[in-house]
Parts: structure tokens; C-alpha cells; sequence
């Protein structure tokens, strides 16, 4: 049996609106937005001004709202909202990637002690059904890794760089088409990213990440010759944020990427994202979509608003599965670092370098790193270091033996004179 | 709360020992195989014959068996045991297409009056969680189209035959790895799609569709011409299962199409399926892995049997909100013939005629034809002519004046004398 839903909705921007919007059309029955919570008193809005309040405390203590969509940019009056609906026993909606991976542990517990549902979808990849997925579908297959593109503003970027051109040139251009924002930190950065693999490390593999400490490298330092050097060899840089079952844990990093033609990702491409889900069983399967937008991020909205019709939860069977399970940083990755200066490349403690490049332009190396070791370096703040993880499968320090060379092979860099 | 599974197994072909696999290497809890029933009593078996039974009783009567998990190939045996275990209150799952888009209906109604589960997530696109996705997450976006690359072994034939090389050598090259059967006109003639495509039609719109009714032709009649004009024009030749909403109905069809780079199903090449939902708001959305095998199939009965711990059931609520939907002929869409012979090319009325190619080895003729004509013919049996959709949308009967075109326009065929 399902039951009525009257909506209290915080936020009338694209989202919000976009809801409104599609909320109208959608057949769906028995679901009514009572009142809506916008902060700009003067913005100009499509709908008469007697739909808006100003003040969270008309929705928060109206008794008769069951349901509080939030879908405000602010992650800190986000975390207000919330918790105050959850603690009135409402149950919450909420697109906010970023109040979700910072407060996930805290706000899960505040659902679950009252009794109500916290569901989230449009937070991870918008349209595309990911946390449900993985949540119900995928809750036996032995699950060994999800990785996605899951920022559209960078693989739009990315995209347009892949045709030449420069990272200034192409945020230029996604800034004018409204991908990107004025500041466009929070994705090119790959903070972004990393919000989202905080949740979905939680729903794949039940793993309680604290997101400050996943490793996260961005975009920005990508330069004319990395995505030349792509084209040679038929990859595509994407930024990806990957989650991987290893001996003794899980990997989660946000960073870019060379995949080739034959991964399922190489052909996401402009602003679409997608995600790849691999099971021991079921293989790899691609779910892809659109990532942002209006109606796309509304309607993941809407799916969630129906499934609490029906008191849908998520369970998180997996946290209580795996509850000894965490993020590991033992493995080696093949990674690709390219600069202009020498000096820097030289920086980085290759375990074993497989390809020294040199030129009075540009250089590049390509080496097993040790992931400890990678981390120690803040490659956002180095911009004439670009960093992009090569294809090849990473090895846990246990195997590290299966990538030791006679010495005689050793390659060794040099300065260019 | 989740209860014990007990579960007879009936056929221990590809997938059931999948399953069996699957299951003893999967972290479920309390879901145990009690017992085994197979045809074939001299089969050599991976595990020993003490586990098995030939008497289809010995699972339907034993009262503690509350799953019966059917995985044989006869669809007339398995209609036999699946009906009567459903009437003995038994949960089902079950991967048999024939099977489900026969008897639809009826299984759904013996599964209601008796209170139980029957899923069927592995009939449609093995591991792609497809039907769960449209009943719970596309229950209220208002879906718009789904159409999909459903059987592995024609498009692995199709994927050949864009490199080169005839239909008889592409099935060949297929049947030797075994992705086709000795017989085989139910892949290869678009049945087997067809019956997913009754499914699919259920799920996305709610549609009871006799599947005698839906129109299908295969692959089999597909020459290296038509493979070479795809190349030079940037298409890929796929079997596309299609259901799209149009203005007074639902129209399903089972063809061959071309499908240029800007669409999701281009990728998806070899064995693999894919699947495009596309709604009002949610866009146009991948689903890609593996269709068939013996793990993806299995792990998609597992996530059955995992949700039946927690008495999942398809709901339906599309059939009960659309219960006036139908299917429709009654549209016109852009087709290419191509023959050998342009006498048979003639025989098709089309409505306007767009592009006429002869030449003394081969022809081919592009236009607009009602949709009600088209199916007049049985192309499988026309072994000389190839008929592949264009990309074109389809346009409604309604709307035919938008195809006309002025008298001096016209195109006619000739003779190549």
C-alpha cells in the first residue's frame, strides 16, 4: 500500500524547479507539494510569489508535511534541514553530494532512530539509477569494483581537449554552455567526484570512507601534450573516481585516467556520465546517462519521492556484512606524469619506470608508483604536473615481487642539457 | 526482515550450475539448494549424481521448498512445473523467455491468488537489471521509449558481418564458440528477442501484447551489401527489440535497424546487450553488459532469490494505470530494401520513396512505408530481401501529411533491363 506524500521542497533553482515542473506532468498520484522554501526574495521566479515562504520553520513545523526534498546548493543549511526534518521524524529527499559524503554515518543513524527514509539517488550520476542498484540488485553478486565518470562539467572539458586546444580554452567554453561555474573548483578540482565515490562506497561495498581522506586529483594540470599523448596511443583521458575490492580492503580514488577503446567508459563522452559496475558473476556492466540537469537530476528525485510512497529504505546490507572492511592505500598503479620540467617529474619515487620521455617541450615518464607514496604529493597544487593513471589493473604490495626487473633493465631518468 | 530460502532447482544445464556456482561461492545467508532435478540421467556432472533427482515431484511436493528456481530449456515442461508450483504456494524465479512471454498473464494471475513471487529478471538481457529497473525506478518518469540489443548471438553475427565476410560465415564463426545453436532460427529469426520484447513491453508500459502479434524479422537475410552500405554511410546494422509510446498506443516491433554514432546502442558490439530507456525528463539512458553466459544469467536468478528474501514482488503498476495502452501499427517508418532482385524491391508500397540505387549486382530502395503494409510481408521467409530501419523516428499516421512531398518529387523505380 502506498501512502500520501505532501512535499515540503527547500529550493527552487534548477533542480527544484525542475521538479516542480515535472512533478505537474508526471502521472504519479497522491503526492502534492504543499510549500516551497526559497532563499532570494527578489529573484524573479516562473511561479507566482504566493507559492514561496522564506522561512525553513514553516516547512520544518508544519506536521502535516511528510516529505522534505532538499535541494538547496549550500551544503551547510543543507545539514540543517536535514537533520531537523529527520529529528521531526520527515522523512528527507536530498540531491547534496556534498552534505551527504561529509555527514553520511550521522544522517543515516538520525533516519534509522526516527524511523524514516533518507534516500539520495539524484546525489550519485542523476539519472542514472546507481545507489539503487546497488543497493538491491547487486547486494549478492560478489561486487569487485565500480568506477564511473561521474562529474559531467570535467568530462565535457575532457571531451573538448581530445579534439585540441587548451584546459583554458576548453573550461572557457563549458562555462559559457553553463557546465561549469565562474569557480569552477568544486569539479575541476574533483572534489565533486569524490563527494559521490564517498557515497557509493558506502552502497557497493559498505565501506565508511571519511572523504577528506580519499585521494583526489583533478584536471586542471592536463595539458596539449598528455592529450596528444592519448591520442597516440588510441586512449581517452577520463577523470574517474574508482572503487575496487583489494586484499586487505578497498581503493577509492578520484584521478585521471587513460582507458582505452575497449573499456566500457571510452565512449562516454560530452557531458554524459556513466559507471561501471563489475561483479565476480555478473561482469562488468555500464549504466549510463545523464549526470546533471534539470529534469534528469528531477526525475531521480521523483523516483525516490515514489519509492517512499511504498516506505522504500535503503538497508546498507553491505555496511553490515562488511563492517571490517576499509579503504586500503596498499597498491602499486601504473601512472603517467608528464611536465614540462624535468625537476619535477623527478620528484616521483617510480618503484619501477617502464618509459622515459624526453624533449626540450615536454616530458613524461611511466612507472609503477606505490599509492602511499603517491598520495604524499598535493598534484592539485602543482600545475606543471600532470598525473593520469595508466589502463593496467593496480597490483597489491603483496604481488609487488610480480613487477620487480633484473636491475639491468632498470630505466633511469635524466636532465635534458 | 528476510526469510529462509529453500530451494528445488529444476535443470542443471549452463545456468544451473551457474547458480549452483554462484551460490556457494556468494555470502548469502540462509538460502540453501535442497534439491536437484534433471532430464538427463547418464549426463556426466560436475558434482555428484546423490544430488540429484529425475521425478519433478520430488521438488513440487516437498512442503519445505518454498523457491522452485527453474532453468530448463523446454518451455512446455517448465510451463508444466512453474504453474504447478506457483498453485502450491511456491515462490518462483525463473529465466525462461518462451516460457513467460506465452503464459504472462495467466503466471501473473496464479502468482497473485496464491500470494507468491515470480521473478524473472535473467529472461530479459541476463545480468542487466532491466525489469527491476522499470518496475521501481521508471514507475512514475514517463517513459517514452525502450528499445534494446537483446540477443547476444545475432548481434555477434552483426559485428562480424561490419568487418567483412557473409552471414553463413559470421553464423559459422558463431556456432564454433558457441554463441549459436546448431538450429539457429530462434536467435537468428528474432524470436527469442521477440519474446523479451513481450516482457519489456509488460514492464515499461504496462502493455499486454500477444507476442504472435508483434511483428519480427531476423537476421539471417542480411547481405554484404547491406553490411557495406551501413559502412559507408557511419552506421552499425543492429537486431533492435523496440517499444515506443506513440500517439494512440505503444508500437513493438523486433527489426533490423541502422544505428548511427550519436546512439547509445552503437557501442555495444560482440555478444554483449544493451538496453535505452528514454523518458520525458530522465533522457535517454544505457544499460550495457552481458546478455547470456552461464554467471551473468545466474547472478541475475541470484538478485531473484536475494529479493524474494525480502517477498519482493513485480508490482505491475503501470498495467494497472495504462490499462488502455496498446500496441499500435499505425505509423510509418523510413526503410531500406535491398535485393539482388528489383522486382521483389517493388513489391513494397512505400508511401514516399527517398533514394533508389541499381545496379546490375544489387539494389536498394530507401523510403516511408506504413507500418500496417510492412507487416503484410514475412520477410524471414524472403530469403532475398533485406529489409534494416533507418534511423529515422517514426512518424504517426496522423502526422503523414509532414512526409508529403510535391508530385515533381516523386521517385520511381525501374527495371534494370
Amino acid at each position: 500500500m502506498s501512502k500520501k506524500i505532501t512535499i515540503g521542497l527547500f529550493g527552487f533553482g534548477v533542480v527544484g524547479e525542475g521538479l516542480f515542473n515535472v512533478l505537474n506532468q508526471s502521472t504519479i498520484k497522491d503526492v502534492t507539494i504543499k510549500k516551497i522554501v526559497a532563499k532570494d526574495k527578489n529573484k524573479p521566479r516562473s511561479i507566482g510569489r504566493e507559492n514561496f515562504s522564506f522561512e525553513k520553520d514553516d516547512i520544518l513545523n508544519d506536521k502535516s508535511i511528510n516529505l522534505v526534498v532538499e535541494l538547496i546548493n549550500d551544503a551547510d543549511s543543507a545539514y540543517e534541514i536535514v537533520t531537523t526534518a529527520l529529528k521531526k521524524k520527515k522523512n528527507v529527499v536530498s540531491a547534496n553530494k556534498k552534505l551527504i559524503a561529509e555527514h553520511l554515518d550521522e544522517l543515516i543513524n538520525l533516519a534509522k532512530i526516527n524511523n524514516v527514509s533518507f534516500l539520495y539517488e539524484a546525489a550519485v550520476a542523476g539519472a542514472i539509477p546507481v545507489l539503487r542498484n546497488l543497493e538491491e540488485y547487486y547486494n549478492n553478486d560478489l561486487l569487485t569494483s565500480v568506477e564511473g565518470v561521474v562529474n559531467g562539467t570535467t568530462n565535457y572539458i575532457l571531451t573538448r581537449l581530445s579534439s585540441g586546444g587548451t584546459y583554458q580554452e576548453a573550461l572557457k567554453l563549458s562555462q559559457e554552455l553553463g557546465f561549469a561555474e565562474a569557480n569552477p573548483t568544486l569539479d575541476v578540482d574533483g572534489f565533486d567526484a569524490k563527494y559521490k565515490l564517498t557515497i557509493l562506497l558506502k552502497h557497493a561495498f559498505g565501506v565508511n570512507a571519511d572523504y577528506r581522506k580519499i585521494q583526489q586529483t583533478g584536471i586542471r594540470n592536463i595539458k596539449v601534450q598528455d592529450a596528444a599523448y592519448a591520442k597516440e596511443k588510441g586512449y581517452k583521458i577520463k577523470l574517474l573516481a574508482r572503487a575496487e575490492r583489494i586484499e586487505d580492503g578497498v581503493l577509492g580514488y578520484v584521478t585521471p585516467h587513460f582507458v582505452d577503446e575497449t573499456h566500457p567508459l571510452f565512449n562516454v563522452n560530452d557531458e554524459f556520465n556513466g559507471l561501471v559496475v563489475e561483479g565476480a558473476f555478473a561482469d562488468r556492466q555500464l549504466f549510463f546517462g545523464k549526470g546533471a540537469g534539470s529534469y534528469p537530476t528531477a526525475s531521480a528525485v521523483l523516483s525516490d519521492i515514489s519509492a517512499i510512497k511504498y516506505e522504500y529504505k535503503y538497508e546498507y546490507k553491505k555496511t553490515l556484512e562488511n563492517n571490517d572492511l576499509h579503504l586500503s592505500n596498499n597498491f602499486l598503479a601504473k601512472v603517467y606524469i608528464g611536465s614540462e620540467f624535468i625537476e619535477l617529474i623527478n620528484e616521483i619515487p617510480f618503484f619501477r619506470l617502464d618509459e622515459v620521455f624526453q624533449s626540450a617541450e615536454y616530458s613524461y615518464q611511466i612507472g609503477w608508483i606505490d599509492f602511499n607514496e603517491l598520495i604524499k604529493f598535493q598534484f592539485n597544487s602543482i600545475p606543471d604536473l600532470s598525473v593520469i593513471f595508466l589502463p593496467e589493473p593496480v597490483v597489491h604490495k603483496n604481488k609487488v615481487h610480480t613487477l620487480a626487473v633484473e636491475k639491468k633493465n632498470y630505466l633511469v631518468s635524466f636532465y635534458n642539457t
